[in-house]
């Protein structure tokens, strides 16, 4: 049994919505349908999410709201009348995004959030009928019914664990269940949503609640490829890949797949497949936990992330331990959090999002740090991008380094931070944000050499 | 002026002891003399330090300690009668050595520390008067009367600052003034020494007082080398060097001079000189602090240090801040200390050093870890080196790393952790300790091409 999960441009208009139904009616095991809010339908368009929030926001301020609402339906609408459906489906739906307004919320957390998941809700709701126009047994299922209750986080929840029991009760569904994607239910029955694109994370909850053989993630690209397509042009696909592969690539900027989404199907052991719904034929890329034997490259995919700066924080004799739980105690206090902290003998260097940073809190932080530490020297430097090379067949083997970095220094690219050693699958460089692009066609020419 | 310090093997007989008052003759600056114990005068022979050690051992368990003390005055009466010095010279010596015992002790640490302490303190009143019996006004100086007052911590002591101010008031000595190493008083007046090795410490504390212009630190090589002598053959002198990089090799067991003691010689900014007893005419190493313009080789040194083991811990979505805390307040708890803590995007690996730990001791330590993190894996690897890179002509040049991976992936030695980001002068790599020696002379042969 499979559990599949349709992205947002997938569901965009009737166009798409035709080839999800086919991709259904194509295999009776595909027995859970996770759908995300439509999608973009063509360049500068907006996607309902999007109107969604200004429809929250627009209500909060208490301004008029008909021009976003009507916006909203019509995108349903669009649909409904493409594939013939009742007119009563079509006023369901617009009678429950005009009372949204109506309901009552906590507070204006509860409220977004609300508002944010009935993009899925209604999407779930609309392509039940769909399939059941389309001669598919299905029936929507909502999230509470499905037993998916989150933490008490409005829009960042977490799956409860206790879910999964339930959900498994639903596993012998004698019809399609449509689900919609992005949130849950709290044990006060309020809707909290996961982190955006957390539609994701939905279809790996559900599959492994369903014990499903295989979950498949439908999006807009044909499979996850090697490099940014963006950066090098035609990399080659990722056919076959681990779990920890997946984790360190979507950690330096891989985003096909929500890095979420991945904790259940690793949980659940469950095959996650990366397909294409225009080119549903396409391989795609094949996720999973066993490592594979003899890979064709020692290294599967090169990426690199930008926004990082790095604290250098030197003082003589420095005791590591004292030091660093100092450091940590200091982090802590600003609830800011470190990626890595590489350290030499008698310095160290906090290597942290830039983001979560800004003139002030830099200076604070810089202070703090000094009386904390009293440091023979301390600076801060901005605007790096970590490079991560990673692949199940880097492990045990010598010379991956070394052709990594003679790729690198040929290209002039500085290496201000080199970090292996705790990952055996992959290599991490701290260089500038500048010479990214450089670096990874440098890397991608380095370990694809005849493509 | 200079400070002068004089190593054990520099005044371990006679012969020895000629040179070195040779040396403080011919070079009037030289007005603060430190001695270490008698060293040993050939292979398989006792230093006076562990002779000691035997003697507060014996007198500890009341067993008999006449023939230890007889080999401790001899090595002394050795050099008295050399110099022709008057009898009352060896007869104070013997009757201070053969009183130890009778001397009140807080316990048998202090009572340790005072034993050890006196192989300097003899030394250096029977110095004293060979440099006086060769025209060469001296006098002994106990740190007691130097105003050297210590941490009270009797075989493991730390200088007190405000001991430089009063150390500034011989500044002005119209004599030589010979000053036992290796040890101080705390502020009860008892004696406690530093680490072992520790005359290099008292005379950089001394240099730092007087403010010295330079501190010699006479010992039996004719330099420090760029790499182990015993591991590459005839590796190049090291002449000038700064702080940051002696402070680098150390860390990575280049062991001619003791690495606490250039805490002082920073604080000071006074020029380290290491000097050959024995070709005092050859340049030696000098070490300072400004950074050397134009170095000849990127690299100044190669050094590799065995005996260290990696915890190896994976967990699905780590929290980096909260896992680093919850080691280490694990790793206190045994009051175990960590060099390096590399990680990854869901592991990191714990680098300490194995002569901390013991099949118990591991086994506790990984229990408690489980507890404390629920990791996915963990696991400990044992026997690894660190091989370290140094040199200040590294910083800001591209390439070393890639010419140091390479050469290492030549002889196919396997690189467990890479280390770079702390420290711009230094490249820190993880091999495995059997490895060491090859990977210390690949490097040597790549960055010293043409030696």
């Amino acid at each position: 049994m499979k559990v599949v999960k349709f992205g947002g441009s997938s569901l965009a208009n009737a166009a798409q919505v035709s080839k999800v139904v086919s991709i259904i009616k194509s295999d009776q095991a595909r027995r859970f349908v996770i759908v995300s809010a439509p999608g973009k339908r063509f360049d500068g368009d907006i996607k309902v999410t999007d109107l969604l929030i200004q429809y929250a926001n627009a209500t909060l301020k208490q301004q008029p709201t008909e021009t976003i609402t009507g916006q909203i339906i019509a995108r349903y609408d669009e649909i409904a009348t493409a594939f013939n459906l009742p007119a009563s489906v079509i006023e369901g739906i617009k009678q429950t995004i005009l009372s949204l307004p109506d309901q009552e919320y906590e507070d204006e957390t509860y409220l977004m959030a609300a508002f944010k998941a009935h993009g899925e809700k209604m999407n779930a709701v609309l392509f039940a009928q769909v399939l059941q126009a389309s001669g598919v047994r299905a029936k929507y299922l909502d999230p509470h019914d499905a037993g998916l209750v989150v933490t008490d986080s409005p829009n960042d929840a977490e799956i409860e664990p206790s879910s999964y029991q339930r959900i498994y009760a639903w596993a012998d569904s004698s019809v399609v269940r449509v689900i919609p994607g992005f949130f849950g239910y709290n044990t006060q029955e309020q809707i909290c949503t996961f982190s955006r694109g957390g539609s994701d994370i939905t279809g790996a909850i559900i599959a492994r609640g369903v014990h499903a053989s295989r979950y498949e993630n439908f999006t807009d690209v044909d499979a996850i490829y090697a490099a940014n397509p963006q950066v090098v042009s035609h990399p080659i696909a990722i056919h076959n890949m681990t779990f920890r592969e997946m984790r360190e690539l979507a950690y330096a900027g891989f985003s096909v797949f929500h890095d979420e989404a991945l904790i259940p199907a690793i949980q659940g052991d469950i095959q996650v497949v990366v397909k294409n719904t225009n080119h549903p034929s396409q391989r795609g890329t094949s996720i999973m936990s066993h490592k594979r034997v003899n890979p064709a490259y020692p290294v599967s995919g090169i990426a690199s992330s930008p926004g990082f700066c790095g604290i250098y924080i030197r003082k003589y004799m420095l005791d590591k331990k004292s030091v660093s739980q100092k450091i940590l105690k200091v982090l802590a206090e600003h609830d800011l959090s470190y990626e890595h902290m590489p350290s030499g003998i008698d310095d160290l260097t906090v290597i942290m999002r830039q983001d979560q940073l800004n003139a002030d809190i830099e200076e604070t932080l810089i202070r703090e740090l000094v009386i904390a530490l009293r440091p023979d020297e301390i600076h801060i430097t901005h605007d790096y991008a970590l490079l991560m090379v990673v692949g199940e067949g880097m492990a045990n083997r010598t010379g991956i380094m070394s052709k990594a970095t003679d790729a690198l220094a040929r290209q002039n690219v500085k290496l201000v931070m080199v970090n292996q050693g705790a990952s055996e699958i992959s290599m991490m460089f701290g260089i500038k944000q500048a010479h990214a692009d450089v670096a990874v066609r440098a890397l991608y020419d380095t370990f694809f050499p005849d493509l």
